[in-house]
């Protein structure tokens, strides 16, 4: 490694900078991916900076390159993870690429194995974990807008594939989203599939690093990638098609129930348990409340929808917790129909408790009787 | 095969009739079925009398006791379809089985291989065609309210997955439904596991006929039986829950959906094209008239589900036809913001016209210039 990186100074090459220095068919990658932003983004949104979260991978390198002749100046932040002998060197290399493309470079070493074990997570959440955290203070340091991070459609369709896996709803089984306001994220590749972005590599003579541990079948991602994705594309060759087709659908009715549900959304509040609702007479204990005047009247489609977010916010509060699409219909039967007080016991460490005055979420984990 | 249909007649025991003489599992499983069944259909709509599409394989050998155990008197209709040389033997053994269960018996012999070859579709296509086939005739011969079909939840898993594969939307990507009120067809087992089928069949010492083709590697679903759902099986044990919450939002969702888009759909007229819609003067040709009034209004989500119910309609008039999400969307732009007319050529033969007056769908074909 050590060498490669010497290699890579030695052919330190400046990059291109213009859409008029790359080959035609690579700016019309570029341009696409423009457009593709654009309709996640009014232009002006993207005025401000964007951060490459840069791992020095095939995706990541390309994404760089691309926001680079687009003029929007990216700043690249790489995360040395510790869990390879090559780690360092690989830092050296994103610094040392960094240079080529005269773009502002943030790193930091952190032992993903160490972080794994202290929060008790496998190694691909710790490393999800360390990456986004990492991100987030590099962004603030530097004080760009946006996060853009490599992922492209190939991986969208692994996404969606492990989320059906998983018995993820909808419109979640769409997949990723492009655009994460609230994490800052922008994925602009996402509509780009994998085959483009190594033909646009390879076009520009550039080297990336190879990650070992994308074949590593201990990753859930890795067994998706190498044994599923295969039969399913022999089955049907455009399948990376019908994936972009399946994600689009999902952000339009995303967006659609999105609409629907905010109010009732907008009415949630932390309150204090209603004496009602508790079993024996306890202190009060902090909760989140759904009011029933803010659901009862909504469709059940997006009833549904209400207390999935409503546990998703009580998830954000206090860490893990899930519901199964089985239990809201069975909460929603009591919401709708029940009398008296009924406890819902979620996966993960959450609770449910529904009476008169509509949905409570304790955020103490002892309510439950 | 002739020796085992003599054994069934030697062993011809009467088969259980009432919920009583069962099992205490296998009676939990009869009650189930109808709790699944009275879930799709108030239970008076059920007082009218039931044909099983009986192959004498395992679903649907347990789907007649079943509903016979429930007091619901099925009549059995056997599909010789003549694929393999044991298909006379089988369809010995079904009457027999019929006998058994003292349920009137209708049966057809069709060589389905001709039929596929006579109408140019594939062994599976052509088998399917020829079995619904059969099954409406034999309903409407028998005047039975419903066609009860075997179909399990693994089976609708498989469907989960071959639609994901072909790319279809939401919410059809949750499979097929349980009831189809059009078809007449009801799945009572539908939320019933293949395992405990078997379980079924094993405590109450049933035969059935093992089907060799499903190990026919030909066909799609035999490759997404025995290839890609057990590797989905590894990676979550507990997937077949989720293909049912998958099945059960999907079904919230298309009545919600359908009752949106229902004045749309009302408003379709068959009309002659507008001269305004022909770009050279000829003879007025009938086509389909969804009118811009009765979908401009309604929010994106919406419309493109008018625009997909549109197709199907036409499709349906017109032999094949379907239409990716890309392709409207584009329309879609197209309806909202176009000017002037715009032509959409379709996969299979349809296509589509925007003007003023909203999108029309020729019903023959040399329209499009």
């Amino acid at each position: 490694m050590e060498e490669r990186v010497m290699k890579d100074r030695v052919m330190a090459e400046p990059l291109p900078r213009r859409l008029q220095e790359l080959p035609r068919p690579c700016a019309r990658l570029c341009l696409r991916v423009r457009r593709f932003i654009h309709s996640l983004l009014p232009e002006a949104s993207l005025s401000g900076s964007v951060l490459v979260a840069f791992s020095g991978g095939a995706d990541s390198t390309a994404l760089a390159v691309i926001l680079h002749c687009l003029g929007m100046s990216p700043q690249l932040a790489h995360l040395d993870h510790g869990l390879r002998a090559e780690s360092r060197a690989e830092a050296l290399h994103a610094a040392s690429f960094a240079q080529r493309l005269n773009a502002p470079f943030l790193t930091e070493r952190i032992v993903v194995a160490d972080l794994a074990r202290q929060e008790n997570l496998g190694l691909e959440a710790a490393g999800r974990l360390a990456r986004y955290r990492f991100l987030e203070r590099a962004r603030r340091e530097t004080g760009a807008d946006w996060i853009a991070t490599g992922h492209q459609l190939d991986d969208l369709c692994e996404d969606q594939l492990m989320r059906l896996i998983r018995g993820t709803g909808w419109p979640g089984l769409g997949g990723m989203p492009a655009l994460d306001g609230k994490r800052r994220l922008l994925r602009p590749l996402l509509a780009t599939r994998r085959s483009e972005i190594e033909t646009f590599l390879a076009a520009l003579g550039l080297d990336r690093i190879e990650d070992p541990s994308n074949s590593d079948a201990r990753f859930t991602r890795n067994r998706i990638r190498h044994e599923l994705l295969p039969i399913i594309r022999r089955e049907n060759p455009a399948h990376a098609d019908a994936g972009l087709d399946l994600w689009r659908l999902a952000r339009l009715d995303e967006s659609y129930w999105n609409g629907i549900i905010e109010p009732a959304l907008a009415a949630i509040r932390p309150e204090l348990l209603p004496a009602e609702a508790c079993e024996r007479p306890r202190d009060a204990l902090p909760a989140l409340h759904l009011p029933r005047h803010a659901f009862a009247h909504l469709p059940a489609a997006a009833r549904l929808r209400v207390y999935m977010a409503l546990i998703r916010n009580g998830a954000e509060l206090r860490g893990k917790g899930q519901a199964r699409a089985e239990t809201l219909f069975r909460l929603d039967e009591c919401c709708m129909n029940g009398q008296g007080v009924k406890y819902f016991q979620l996966p993960g460490q959450l609770s449910l408790i529904v009476c008169a005055e509509g949905v409570y979420l304790p955020l103490e984990r002892e309510i439950i009787p």
